[in-house]
């Protein structure tokens, strides 16, 4: 009878000692020098046994903390079957760092999970290599994480994977959207695909067409585009002060996000065509002929990230960021979102 | 075609605006009074529409903040048979806290991830439920959540649940095993049963056997004996200044987990027979034919939680914890756990 050890816990850099060189141990191994290479100046070596330790930096006066637990839903099961494992491991930390940076938090550190029937050493180490890489990215520390085996809860040669990032904001500085007036301009960053939501209904319409050719690739690579971090590109508008409120926008579209950032008695009007759709929405709307309720109720549609600033200041706004802003809509009295 | 949002979000308390009510939404409104039962103090409500706002405490110099993610492993599989759900949340909180414990950190806030091929609310709810009581109990806030449907990657009927914990400790306080020293004596909590690890082995040698009368109960009731917090235990030890070093029990069993709060150069000497063994192990022995250095690798066999204090500290110790401690053995030159 084999030992049966059901997980491989990473804490603070350290390995689990004394157990035996399974499938995980070998996995994490191989990304022990990733995890290092994410470490800030607030991660304390050498401590975590069995937590990872991060002193809070210096000089916050009211520092509030910022969690958000999240997974990249069945885009597993695609990257699954393209190998695209470190992809996945870079859109888990992106996920995570826009869901925070909407209430204007930078990310301190980030823990993943990682779980499989069985866990191959290749494949962990494939995300988590993502995961760091990506992690380095956001300046947060890959302070800790889990592999998991679990025969008999996840079907073969699938995985899961979830994500929980901690960022902080000065308490004066939190954005929560509160600051938001009627005819406020709702600037959009471009997500470039599906990010990682919408994949249940995307995979369902284009199942036999994934190697099509599409885009100068396939349908599946134009389906596993990353999830990409906005925090360089409004990370200049925060400390501007220009940002009024910011809604990341994922499952629910713009609809069920944008919303959430705004004051009782508003409502965003969105103008159709004010911003550069990517093709695999138009491709998805085809085949499975989707209407276009649900298409904005299930996917960005090319939205990743909306910043709400006063009409006046987006000039400096577009000046202000390293990437192009569209300019989607406006605030309006009402509820909701009403399509210009 | 529906929807096939893939996952709901829950942060701040607040519920995603604008979907479709699915069963993932029916499970949160169910839950959502749970979840504002754990705010503490600490927690900034009405703001977290993405993220969970939590404030740090006043009052801390140098605030270290320690963090964990972990499973259940498969325990979720004999919960699921049993309808254990509410016990597992309890579980993986508790499971977490002991974590972070080791270090002399104290919860702060928590987040949870549940996710299956299809989300029934009512075992949702069941589930967050015991995350919320175990939250309470901690002192710790819920301060975020996923539940996430992935048909296609879990198993029917199949669950996953992972928990983040973020708690905090003075920086002069950690507790990281350096003041440990030869000749600490090794106090025992008790565990009570599998805790959260080994599940892979006992569910192997006792799958015909789960509904056999066992001590007042099955041994399927057996098996899912909570996984108990060990905080209120612990923490008059702490305030007394008496912990040199801490260890939770988990995969790995004493040999994998002790060493691992003991500078290099000390070993454990650990006395058998010294604590009382739950009756199950002694089942999973015999049944499974189990050598006693699998057991002890595998399982906790009784031991959940081991505080190292001075020799002439153990009498106060004795004193001030609120449960019985046992002392199972000793700091000795060496590495590893040896048995006397």
């Amino acid at each position: 009878m084999t030992a049966g050890a059901d997980d491989t816990r990473r804490g603070g850099g350290y390995r689990q000692a004394g157990v035996d060189l399974t499938a995980a141990d070998e996995a994490l191994g191989r990304v022990t020098e990733l995890v290092a290479s994410t470490y800030t100046a607030g991660v304390l070596k050498g401590l975590g046994a069995f937590g990872g330790l991060f002193e809070l930096p210096a000089g916050y006066r009211a520092p509030v903390l910022v969690a958000s637990t999240d997974g990249v839903g069945t885009k597993t099961m695609l990257a699954g079957r393209r190998g695209a494992y470190t992809a996945i491991g870079r859109d888990i930390v992106n996920h995570c760092v826009d869901d925070i940076l909407t209430q204007g938090a930078r990310p301190l550190f980030f823990l993943d999970y990682v779980a499989s029937a069985r866990l191959r050493p290749e494949i962990t180490a494939a995300v988590v290599a993502g995961v760091a890489e990506a992690c380095r990215e956001a300046g947060a520390a890959l302070l800790g994480g889990e592999m998991a085996e679990m025969p008999g809860v996840y079907a073969a040669d699938e995985l899961d994977l979830v994500g929980t990032v901690v960022g902080v904001v000065e308490k004066d500085l939190i954005v929560d959207g509160s600051a938001v007036t009627e005819g406020d301009a709702l600037l959009a960053l471009p997500s470039g695909g599906l990010q990682t939501n919408g994949f249940s209904l995307a995979r369902a319409v284009l199942a036999d067409a994934l190697d099509e050719p599409f885009e100068g690739g396939t349908v599946a690579d134009a389906l596993l585009a990353p999830h990409r971090s906005f925090l360089q590109a409004a990370v200049p508008l925060l400390d501007a002060g220009l940002v009024h409120g910011m809604a990341h926008v994922t499952g629910g579209g713009l609809p069920g996000n944008l919303p959430r950032c705004l004051p009782q008695g508003l409502g965003a009007r969105i103008e159709r065509g004010s911003w550069p759709e990517p093709p695999i929405f138009e491709l998805i709307r085809r085949r499975g002929r989707v209407d276009e309720a649900e298409m904005a109720r299930v996917f960005n549609l090319g939205v990743g990230f909306v910043l709400a600033v006063a009409p006046g200041d987006v000039a400096k706004a577009v000046r202000s960021c390293p990437e192009p802003l569209h300019r989607i809509g406006e605030v309006v009295a009402g509820e909701g979102v009403v399509w210009g």
